[in-house]
């Protein structure tokens, strides 16, 4: 799973680096432990950003967070801070992977190419091939970035015609639905 | 939905009363409105902290902020402080709908009671009568408050033995396998 702060758009629509939000970091990274994805990526590409985040995770992996609270620390192990996508695919692939699929989330849909459903991605996740899941903040990814995904996952809808959740609880719904353990219908 | 500030238990299992963190009230609020649970309780026995989220809640439904974001507004409006959840149950029952069943919920398993399946609460819900899910901050609810409750739902499970997510992403979860639409099987 992968965190961007860059490419995003902000309320207009305008291609911008949102900052880092500490509770992304922790809430996300305790989602990933608890769901068995393999890596939790933060995206930023601003060094003072970068090195806040490193400051961060290491107080909780390092210092003296990782003796108050353990699972703490065994959640925040789970990031890897990279500059840019292209070094995301890159250390992938260097751990012997294989470059991993791209497939980019969207609170919307988009008209001109349906979404992979849960059910879909599901399956594709159980073959053992590698998948990048990526979540923009602020208002979401760049149209460029998304329009050169290997996949779009479908929108998270509720029973309503309102669906604005937090990139946090977003992620949290997409792993509990891509690899939980449930049964519910 | 309700989310506790007491009586909720800190890392050594103390009974205490927790402070109120920002983002709880914005990203529930958020997936409460989503996924169309009908109100959204903060409950805090604390007046300071009563205030300060009367302060949060006003500026995104009232002040600045409700125009500046009017999804937020939108989000926000669904939350109700209360000082106890004595006064949620008389609230609930004062607006016609009878006193609600007490769901609450827990990281862990119960021993001595197991927790109703999602599956199973899922169709409770579906019959029209009131049920409030409880939610605990801190290390989550007191021993006692679960022992009176008319329900305990079972803890979400990962694929892990690692299960500990933020109150945030648990009741996003919660409300998705709950009241979402989804064919995951």
């Amino acid at each position: 799973m992968a965190l961007t702060h860059y490419p995003v758009v902000n309320k207009n629509g305008e291609i911008i680096t949102s900052a880092v939000t500490n509770l992304d970091l922790h809430d996300i990274a305790r989602a990933v432990r608890t769901f068995g994805a393999r890596a939790f990526y933060v995206v930023t590409p601003l060094a003072d950003q970068k090195r806040l985040v490193e400051k961060i995770v290491s107080h909780w992996t390092e210092g003296f967070g990782s003796t108050y609270n353990p699972k703490r620390r065994k959640a925040l192990e789970m990031i890897h801070i990279k500059e840019s996508m292209n070094q995301v695919l890159e250390h992938i692939a260097a751990s012997g992977e294989g470059f991993p699929k791209v497939t980019v989330t969207c609170a919307r849909d988009i008209d001109t190419r349906p979404g992979i459903s849960y059910k879909a991605f599901r399956k594709l996740l159980q073959s053992g091939n590698p998948y990048l899941l990526v979540f923009g903040t602020a208002w979401g990814l760049s149209e460029p970035f998304i329009a050169k995904a290997d996949y779009i996952i479908e929108p998270i809808k509720g029973n309503t015609g309102y669906n604005h959740l937090s990139v946090r609880c977003a992620a949290a719904i997409m792993l509990d639905r891509l690899m939980g353990k449930h049964n519910l219908n």
